[in-house]
């Protein structure tokens, strides 16, 4: 297949071009960027790709269609709120690893977003793609989770799933490394404020949010919203989404322990470590989400802890997963990856 | 004044003994150390002190009680549960940097810290040292809070003397720069395991806890427990206490400033930031606890993040606050400090 | 004395108003950027110092010489080479931590700074800072030196000045924390870019070059060049310069490790820990340079490991220490401080 | 093939571990550990490998030659000292990671590494496997290179294979990151002590020296020595060498590029950069040399910049391509790798 990449200059494109490089499906890959005004050499537009002199061009929707299979989107906000509907009209493959495509509101999404929506017409017919959870087969428009709404809704999905918390008592404290927030330089992301420090940043203001409400309540209507808080690391890349709830009355440590073994027994890239609580470390570099869980009979609260790499898991490796199911590949073809060590 | 300080090879005695080199009140420090079998020049005992000759004596309570009139021991658990009696007996000032006198029951400290305990009589006449809110006046044996009690008890304290809160709704997520996990080399702290990497360490064990359920518990009889958990992070100094709960049905978000802003106006060390929820860089290298507090109208859950140097206010500034309420010295003397910029 | 601050908004001047804050000898400090169209809180200008709302004042050269008796510029290039004359003719105390009156030609400025210099007669009236070699006392415009130059020239100072190696061998591999890179956001300094890697950068091209010439020259005028490499570490403070040099012939070790110990065993702020060679957190915190040598007898080689805070010997710590020798304040004055540890 | 690997707890055996199971020729792998009575499974043997349940075999040289086609001793100094003569007297394949059979002469191994040697009969039996320039094909035992012997000698080589520098005047500043210094937890790598520092180590007592000689007096008699000292970094993996040469009379700056460019445009693994200096993230991860080179015209000094992989070209990534010479895969079989991004 012939896929098409628009946004290598971030981290999360830079990364999916990596696995598209080594996907057995794929045999050519074209590269786009909204930034460029004429073709340029891949080493000039990011040079860690110092040998790398494939062309990058400038973006051009009427090309991607024409010279590709399916296009993969690594662009931030409000980039395919406007052009989705080219692709959707077309029924044109799209895997969209922005938010743009992740709500089913054009209100919510601007209150959240701060920008113009996609029609809501088009918002509908985008596909949330939680790839353990939600198949992508059959569907023309995926829109890629976030990286802390696929830690938190994995490391949730067996309690809500199978009701066994009381549902207005979720907390959440997700802590991500630097590269969740962009190469774009900020004062917030300066080596000498984030070194040595730890800083939470918009205080349940964060655009996760309401696509983890959506998914919650497709999954148990009686959850009504969730506490949620997340903290920038001094580490370039992994996520810990720490998870607090209270037990339902009635329900003992061991169901929870097989609500856990039993929903991920199966799943390929996700690892119920029991009550071993999982850290950054031994998931970076996969497309794996490891999950511990703990159960303190004194305060009755279940802590679940989940990790991924956000660049991975949380954006071009669950990409993959989705472009596996779209196109019929093996669900790991091109995922077989080893965290890295040490 | 002359001061004793046992402990000089950790951190917190490092750190300890900087702070009573600039003191107005201590004329000679005389230092000691367990470990040691003969007298030995600080600046081989520790390197880092290279220009500094003082002699490091053996550890010997009668030359202690003879030629000072006040010491600190910053050393690790299970020392002066051992060496505590002698003192209280004597009468002679401690300042006790570790966790063994900060309980009031054998058993208790017996289950938390795995060591034996220091005499139920003995523990009884400790003052716990929570020096913003406990005067450590006419005292004799101060037990100096921990680093985590220190952060949580004070973002807890205008919510849980107020009863804001629903009192079973505490759920702390803390977390802790290596130093306070100590200066011996463990596999847990080598570099290449904590650098990118955090890690979850005793969860729903920490020995801190039942420290702050005593506080806690003397502030309001309701509270029945706190759900405590523990991070580590790739960082030097700093412990950040993010604390959830819900709020009490007819509290509004207005009772909850004015109890912050009341409590903490005129506290000399503790800096109530409104809904600017601090970073750790703020406090390090100070002896302050910076607090920011915001409410979620949608979960109705209260946040509080708490902040503090764990060597500073977590251990050797509160030891040094505490030491200036035992000697009549102004609050602040030895401990107007400026934050390490950047 | 009344002192003027320009550039607070600088790591530098951020350090350099901590330690004013302490000094015995000032009674007021006024601060003034560059940057501000009205006065504002500093505050909100550094909202680090979130506590602090001294006001900033946008720079007024008429104000600060009738209000103050000397002021301290923290500003980048360009600046003072447009201002220093308006004081240089006023006779008014600067002292200057910019590096535009360090050299004492307009073209070797430009060269070096790609910016345009001050007219050469200013240029000459200024006086090079190396507090510990170069008295101020008597000088109305001090050019403080810059960080890898204050580290290296006292580094290499005995060999030099007691003429021990070959002139024409000099190589500098010298290393910097971030901050010597500013507090301005780039791709460079950003935390992903920076963290778990190391960069030379301007390579034979550091504007630092010059000055350590001059200085060099004045010394020794046999000495014809330096190679000089400069690298950024993924820490936030400390510089580490060192150097190796062939030992000229028929000089001993014995008299390289005396030509040490007889230059520095006097000074205030230069430790020499023989083939001890220091690390920088030793310094970090200070205003010491803390300089090791060893020889090799294989290669004839002798290596100096010269370290210091960038932001304290290599900028705000020498500022006040030439304050000191301005003023007829002791050299230590302000300056007595203690490392951060750990 | 069936291949042994001794020493998976450390973290060279970790990582050729992993390459291992991506080889194409490799049909299993025993895994064996000095440290074992039993055979236990690797999960609790190196915890990260949380989900490999493989058993790891007590060592057994019999086993290991009655069941393998080869052996891999990711083992520290000292080990194949003792066991590299049974191995070689049976000419069963061995490729050791380790400094044991690096040098061929007994006393010097003694005098480096503080151990007992191999008998030099064995030490002058095993090629030294530097893989870009001495090929491992019908070799027995392969004494893979040292990390910062690696990085070094592949820097060097295009001056010193064609005489371009004065033979006496090379000097390196190599750093390195803790991963380095090995999985063992000492004062020296503990997270706190690392962190925030660079700290020099084994000053011109580097056990590399010795074999970094051995090969420069193959390439070029001439060279009598070099001056090289080694700095622990804060990051976990990559080595920067830095080396400083004069250029010998005579010779151009065109001629030093084309020295380069000819020795390297060939080479797989090698990326000569011209004039830009590599930063040590582009290769981490890959089993890559990237090198650039500048030349100063006013010091006549050549500074070449060269970084790897420490774990991958500097150990289990060299040992592959050693593997892949000694039995006839391709050189790029096993070690299309990609750079950990970002």
């Amino acid at each position: 297949m012939q896929v098409a990449l628009v946004g290598i200059t971030g981290y999360a494109g830079m990364v999916l071009y990596q696995l598209l490089q080594k996907h057995s499906g794929v045999t050519k890959i074209h590269l786009y960027d909204h930034k460029l005004a004429a073709p340029t050499k891949l080493s000039h537009v990011v040079p860690i790709f110092s040998g790398d002199h494939t062309a990058v061009f400038p973006y051009d929707d009427e090309a991607i269609i024409s010279d590709n299979d399916v296009v993969f989107f690594a662009t931030s906000a409000g980039v395919t709120a406007k052009v989705a509907p080219t692709y959707l009209t077309a029924k044109f493959p799209v895997i969209d690893l922005s938010g743009d495509m992740r709500l089913d509101s054009e209100a919510q999404y601007t209150e959240w977003y701060r920008k113009p929506a996609a029609p809501e017409k088009f918002l509908r017919q985008a596909h949330y793609g939680l790839a353990d959870f939600e198949s992508a087969k059959g569907q023309i428009y995926v829109a890629n989770p976030g990286c802390y709404a696929t830690a938190t809704l994995l490391g949730l999905a067996p309690l809500v799933q199978n009701d066994l918390i009381d549902a207005d008592s979720i907390i959440v404290d997700a802590k991500s490394g630097t590269t969740g927030a962009g190469k774009t330089p900020h004062a917030m992301t300066h080596f000498a404020q984030v070194n040595e420090n730890i800083q939470i940043y918009k205080p349940n203001q964060h655009q996760h949010i309401p696509e983890i409400m959506l998914e919650l309540q497709k999954w148990n209507q009686r959850v009504p919203a969730i506490q949620f808080m997340t903290t920038l690391l001094p580490i370039n890349r992994g996520i810990m989404s720490t998870i607090y709830a209270k037990v339902k009355s009635g329900v003992t440590s061991k169901q929870l322990m097989a609500a856990y073994t039993k929903m991920y027994q199966s799943k390929s890239f996700i690892n119920y470590t029991g009550d071993q609580l999982p850290a950054i470390k031994q998931v970076v570099g996969t497309n794996n989400c490891d999950i511990g869980m703990v159960y303190n009979r004194v305060t009755n609260v279940v802590t679940v802890n989940s990790v991924i790499d956000n660049l991975l898991k949380g954006a071009a490796g669950q990409a993959v997963q989705n472009f596996n199911q779209m196109f019929g590949y093996p669900e790991t073809e091109g995922l077989k990856l080893q965290p890295f060590l040490p």
